[in-house]
């Protein structure tokens, strides 16, 4: 089974807790530069390798964003090397030194016999197999602000499409609802199950949810991504259940519960994003 | 009105970014060491200082803890200095120079006419004024896991409890009920309106609700807190909405939502935590 360092890259340079990884066009965003999910899914894999055990939660900062096949250096530090818990720092820094991410998180062994238990319940969604295919995930914020456009399919050549798939089931009944409720099944075109590593990597996507809350034809950049891991069992697909939380002056705030094909809760992201409005009128195959 | 700065003590300490303050008793945990939701306000207070802008979001890992009346230091560096939007990361260290908490977060201008909204329904709860006074937080754990015991009121004179009032309200309805959901309102005793850094610091609850929800008696040590700031009304309660997402090998995960009195999202809030396990029979009173 190829491992997340296979998947982002992601080898040793120099002594333990130093890696490096290039910004290759499948971790990069549908513009090319360095994906933001890539350096979450970073952060968790430097920081799995330098401390032996699983990832528990990670936040990670986006400072600045790198080019295409820009070279990222990872050094990844224990900074409490507990027992059982490793709070640890990652940082991410481009060839001129400038940081490009910077991570907090903790990794730590579960107890066999640990508390132990799932407190929210999933959306009652169709199965992937009777879902829609997304041509491009920026299609939902465009159908809540009533704009008729067609807009090209996402070129599954470029960026994080070329390794994912998307499609956008009929939600039957969802427990908590509330305008810009969004889900989405996504899994890895080559059919690898997803690791929490990969699930910080696909869940990169509250700013959409946020935008189509709001009814307005947006996006966001995200300012973080937190991740909080829970239990994973093996699951080709993932449902992606966007939940956004709340927006003020051009800045959106939500979350996202990751749901395994049965319906197990694997784990909950949250992010921060400076939104950004977008000229419909200059946008190919508009009809409003 | 006095300020965040001045609730925690919190004073420039050299250049700019460079600040100090003490762990006294009302920034303590209830024995007596530096309380988590402390490091969190302080580090958005340090923030918004060195910045001058307003809070978006903090993450504070929590790294080790200091004894009373330990005097921190504190570092605020700008890592992205935006236009609109400045990424920071906040460091406190004690006396040896040892790491106590880590923050990485944003402060940002708000666009006057930038999206705003809010996508989150209130629990249906009591007023404070027809609520329940907690002796303790314990109290809901106790009684969920099926204890009889009659806990000492917890002493409103240690750590932060000496500043702060806890009220229990009737829950008459739940946008999403579960397990382990707990509502409490909290006020500041002396009244002043509740900040955003004062927000972050009455919310490292979570570990709590996971008890709770696990019917363990059991209480939990923040590995984090992370806290995300909406739009802020003068209020002196705030309902903790906490709501505890999953459990696994003793690691805790959870959110909890901040509430104004008429009923306004005012920030979210979530934590992961490793679970610590009680033993009932050694407690006072214990009848179970």
């Amino acid at each position: 089974m190829p491992s997340d360092a296979d998947f982002l890259g992601l080898t040793p340079a120099g002594p333990d807790g130093h890696y490096q990884f290039t910004v290759s066009n499948h971790l990069a965003r549908l513009d090319g530069k360095l994906y933001g999910g890539t350096a979450i899914a970073v952060s968790i894999t430097a920081a799995e390798l330098v401390s032996g055990r699983p990832g528990l939660w990670m936040t990670t900062q986006f400072v600045s964003t790198a080019p295409a096949d820009a070279t990222i250096s990872v050094v990844a530090e224990v900074l409490a090397p507990g027992r059982r818990t490793n709070q640890v720092r990652i940082t991410g820094t481009d060839e001129s030194g400038d940081v490009m991410f910077a991570s907090l998180g903790a990794t730590g062994h579960h107890r066999p016999d640990g508390l132990t238990g799932t407190f929210e319940n999933p959306p009652e969604v169709s199965a992937p197999a009777d879902s829609v295919s997304w041509a491009t995930p920026f299609m939902a914020v465009l159908r809540n602000a009533g704009v008729d456009v067609e807009l090209p399919a996402m070129p599954s050549t470029t960026g994080f499409a070329s390794v994912l798939e998307f499609r956008e089931p009929t939600v039957h009944e969802h427990p908590d609802p509330g305008p810009g409720r969004i889900c989405v099944w996504v899994r890895r075109r080559d059919g690898e199950a997803v690791t929490p590593a990969m699930a910080a990597y696909i869940a990169d996507m509250v700013p959409l949810s946020v935008a189509h809350a709001c009814g307005a034809v947006a996006d966001g950049i995200s300012l973080d991504n937190t991740i909080r891991i829970g239990s994973f069992e093996p699951t080709e697909w993932v449902l992606v259940d966007l939940r956004p939380h709340m927006a003020v002056g051009d800045y959106g705030h939500g979350a996202a519960h990751i749901w395994s094909e049965t319906g197990h809760l694997l784990a909950t992201a949250s992010q921060t994003a400076s939104m950004l409005h977008f000229d419909i009128s200059s946008m190919p195959g508009t009809s409003a």
